[in-house]
């Protein structure tokens, strides 16, 4: 069973948020929450709450509500972030340095090992405590670490062949961080930050409300 | 008549894929593609296509398809790319750097014109033939230079007291890379680059994927 198939990707998309608000409600010591509790902070229907959930096989009790901590490990253990799974980053300029040096990924159990560039200025070069390797040193690197996921910030044009090499060296999974739509075999994942899409839903909201003359008055307001 | 609340958020999303391959058809010289071309390009459904652009206001002609210039136009306008739009980077670090200098906005009308920091060792220098100002002028530079739009890539802690800054001053769109969640009054836009969700959408396909015991045979495959 691929339980992905069966789990909508805006369910899976939320589940970061409900792990954030159940991790601090766990440090509060609060043993239960209630979907109408959990819907009212995420902004969410309580219906879908409890749909999100039921989605990673936890339902909430009659009166108490969802056990925190269950849902929690439930929610990490579907994410695969109950356990740190190591990553390269493949460019090292500025996106890529951000990236390594996000402290948030610890708390997605990603864990930046490396980074690979092929400017002879990087290379070698320590970014965040971890080293700049030649790309070269990529497949070699990649198989003895048991490195399965590639984050790539390379150049729009260098992205199809760097992609073709992680997936030759054993990479299961790519966060696609460049323009370049990917085309990978059967089994490799891809998920793209798609920068575009994003400026595309602020460009219209802000055209939309610029052609109306007025500033303030659409109710574009919101928790985001 | 707010356009936006029109046409849904998927399809706002899929208009920066379109105008990419359009641009290109017209390079070419190509002045009409059918629904079927578009469809097969970007993986969607004829009929899909067909609705996403008539929710921009353009339709097909029989047997000759869609206008690619006409089509571009409407795209453009529709988002507002069509006159370029300024823009403030707030957080002048790795990933504002790489934003103030990532070349792909100009194609979306965006234009970075400066960037804000309240780190000494930052502020004066330049980035990308940008000068990094100290957070203390936001407010002044943003009046003086009709500003609008202000990119958000502060620590988490720190967003909520600058975003509340850049509203004061007349910012009416944030595009917003921290992991806060903002709450802004009604008219203000705030977009959020959920790296937590795209990395949930990953974690999760190859927590599947790893869970089943195979490599490379669940169908993940396709252009990202």
């Amino acid at each position: 069973m691929d339980r992905v198939v069966n789990v909508s990707l805006p369910t899976v998309r939320r589940l970061p948020l409900y792990l954030s608000v159940l991790k601090k409600a766990a440090e509060r010591e609060t043993a239960y929450v209630s979907s109408s509790q959990l819907a009212k902070v995420l902004a969410l229907e309580p219906i879908q709450v409890r749909k999100d959930l039921a989605a990673v096989g936890v339902s909430g009790q009659p009166r108490l509500g969802f056990p925190v901590r269950n849902v929690v490990a439930a929610i990490e253990e579907f994410l695969g972030w109950d356990n740190v799974t190591d990553a390269f980053v493949v460019g090292a300029g500025h996106l890529g340095i951000a990236l390594a040096g996000y402290s948030g990924f610890q708390r997605y159990g990603l864990n930046v090992v490396a980074l690979f560039d092929n400017d002879p200025e990087k290379i070698g070069r320590q970014v965040h405590g971890k080293e700049v390797f030649p790309i070269a040193k990529f497949s070699n690197l990649a198989g003895r670490l048991h490195v399965h996921i590639a984050i790539l910030t390379v150049p729009e044009a260098a992205a199809p062949p760097v992609a073709q090499l992680a997936i030759d060296s054993g990479i299961r999974a790519i966060w696609n961080f460049t323009p370049a739509k990917l085309s990978v075999p059967a089994g490799v994942i891809v998920e793209r930050v798609d920068l575009a899409a994003s400026l595309a839903v602020l460009s219209s909201k802000l055209a939309a409300q610029m052609n109306r003359g007025d500033g303030r008055t659409d109710g574009g307001a919101g928790r985001q």
